[in-house]
């Protein structure tokens, strides 16, 4: 089968810096020609692009894991695609790839901006973004590497009913341990306890005390503590670790910026008297293990042990205002942006 | 040789519970009848007592690693002494002791009582209360343990003339680091650079911004920051930390008290972006290691690898101001009080 090439591309740049939560008036959509991928370069049209919590960091510019995005380039963003073309070793039209495509039609990369190929042939192309992409890869690595769950403990999330959430409430589930959620809204409550093993949840927005809400689902204290938050939910369940507890931070989704840093309770003492494992992940750092884990994610998705949701929004043009939304709650699921 | 057996002991006692740092109007000085062994127990007649910045702690009510001391009874110490009367089975008198046994003059102890035996007869005897005691195997211990220091990296430590900072500094440059050093006078700053091993360090009293004196100090950045002050010194230290570096909590001296708890700036998004690992060391977690790191740290004095200073008072009556003066900063090495 042959295609005919097309000669357009469209893309969503990064057109103002933003402090704080990227809105859609930071971006603009622009009508470029078609790349051309050079000498080892691909070329992938984007299937469905990926809204992530972490692109509010990646197009700030205060200080981050990554140099922030170049005002007047596509937005950072990872994205599910076919190759088109290749003039790389080891791709062939008709490949699907996931990786470092941008809010565009169209990228020609190079093979490391590839993170994963997509081999689940039977399983719906938006999966490799969320549950068999970054999502379930954080999820399942890093309450693994850094939250080492034991049957029997008590994993706090925050986030419960999020991409990530939704998934470690079920590894957790699956480890042993008994899952608390922390999310959002009634609607939330009920997902993530009907569908995502959370033996409780709680709403963070009608609590009066959340404290006293936490230290109520969780009479054993907090084991483990896979925090996609930070702030007052944070300061709460730090309170009520267990000693030798582990905090996982995968996130600080409700600190809008720090700059300069907001201000909390302090917690060395925390820290120290119940010898807590506070540490940082970021999924980047760990790719030579995405192949291995999204095999597993896979297999708990075909064993039927493992459930995910999606909220998929239609047109290039809409995912800014996905993005503003994902800060927000809007989205029910693994927040997509399908251009097919 | 037989010994008349004394009728008396003196004790301190915690008369009142203290909010903060305690001062001598919150002990008494009792004398009370010398206490009787019980089957099992053994007799020890203290010779040094152990001033330790974590009495604060365990004279306090405001949730620790271990109960308060209760009121009305010695304040908790460990102390080096001599067996003089054993009940218990594989001790006997002449035999010396490291332990639990208290601000007194005489303690009826049972063997769980008993950090350590000491058997390094060629060095005085107070070394077993520093050096080989709990500030000893905490440098070596916490260092190793958790802030796994490599050859290269920067080691940054609060209190760096202190009972454990002094021995921090030096056991990082035997592993191949540089070490930076903060503490409280010109003079102590001098000695860290030239006793203990600081390839610099600060003087925090006089700093006007300790973030800029810091980060001049450490132009690659901190790999290691082992904290035993906490505030506004870690909060400094944590902006400069590199990705991947490890935060020891070993203590938090700079705080008087945690109820309620002071604020600081949030520390998620630094734990985040630097992929940090933060754990809390509290040695008595460590008993099973206690023998062969003190024979290690007994090694390293023997072959001058390191060396120690201590700061010894007479006279039991004199403890409490010792532990008063301990939060000054007065005491220059570890702070003793010999009854001898």
């Amino acid at each position: 089968m042959t295609r005919s090439r097309p000669t357009d591309n469209r893309q969503i740049l990064l057109a103002h810096r933003p402090k704080g939560v990227p809105k859609p008036e930071h971006f603009t959509l622009a009508e470029t020609p078609l790349p051309i991928p050079r000498d080892g370069e691909i070329l992938v049209r984007n299937h469905h692009l990926s809204v992530d919590p972490a692109q509010r960091g990646w197009a700030n510019d205060e200080g981050n894991y990554s140099d922030p995005v170049p005002l007047g380039t596509p937005m950072r963003a990872l994205a599910v695609g076919e190759v088109v073309e290749s003039r790389a070793a080891d791709f062939a039209p008709g490949d699907f790839v996931y990786g470092w495509f941008g809010w565009q039609d169209y990228c020609a990369a190079t093979p490391a901006a590839v993170l994963r190929r997509v081999v689940e042939t039977h399983l719906p192309l938006t999966a490799s973004l969320g549950v068999l992409g970054i999502n379930g890869l954080t999820a399942h690595l890093a309450l693994h590497t850094l939250g080492r769950p034991r049957p029997g403990d008590t994993v706090l999330v925050s986030t419960a009913a999020g991409a990530v959430g939704s998934l470690v409430g079920q590894l957790a589930n699956i480890a042993g341990c008994r899952a608390v959620g922390v999310t959002g809204s009634a609607a939330k409550v009920e997902t993530a306890k009907a569908r995502y093993g959370y033996a409780t949840a709680i709403d963070y927005r009608t609590s009066t005390d959340i404290g006293a809400d936490l230290a109520a689902a969780c009479p054993d204290g907090i084991d483990v503590f896979f925090d996609n938050t930070g702030g007052t939910i944070g300061d709460a369940a730090r309170a009520l670790m267990n000693v030798g507890g582990r905090i996982v931070q995968c996130g600080t989704a409700s600190i809008a910026t720090w700059e300069p840093p907001p201000s909390g309770p302090r917690a060395e003492r925390h820290v120290l008297t119940k010898r807590l494992s506070w540490s940082g992940f970021v999924i980047f750092d760990h790719r030579a293990e995405f192949a291995a884990t999204a095999e597993k994610l896979a297999a708990l998705l075909d064993s039927g042990h493992i459930v995910f949701d999606e909220d998929i929004t239609h047109g290039l043009e809409r995912a800014p205002e996905v993005l503003e939304g994902l800060y927000r709650g809007d989205n029910h699921g693994k927040a997509i942006v399908s251009l097919v």
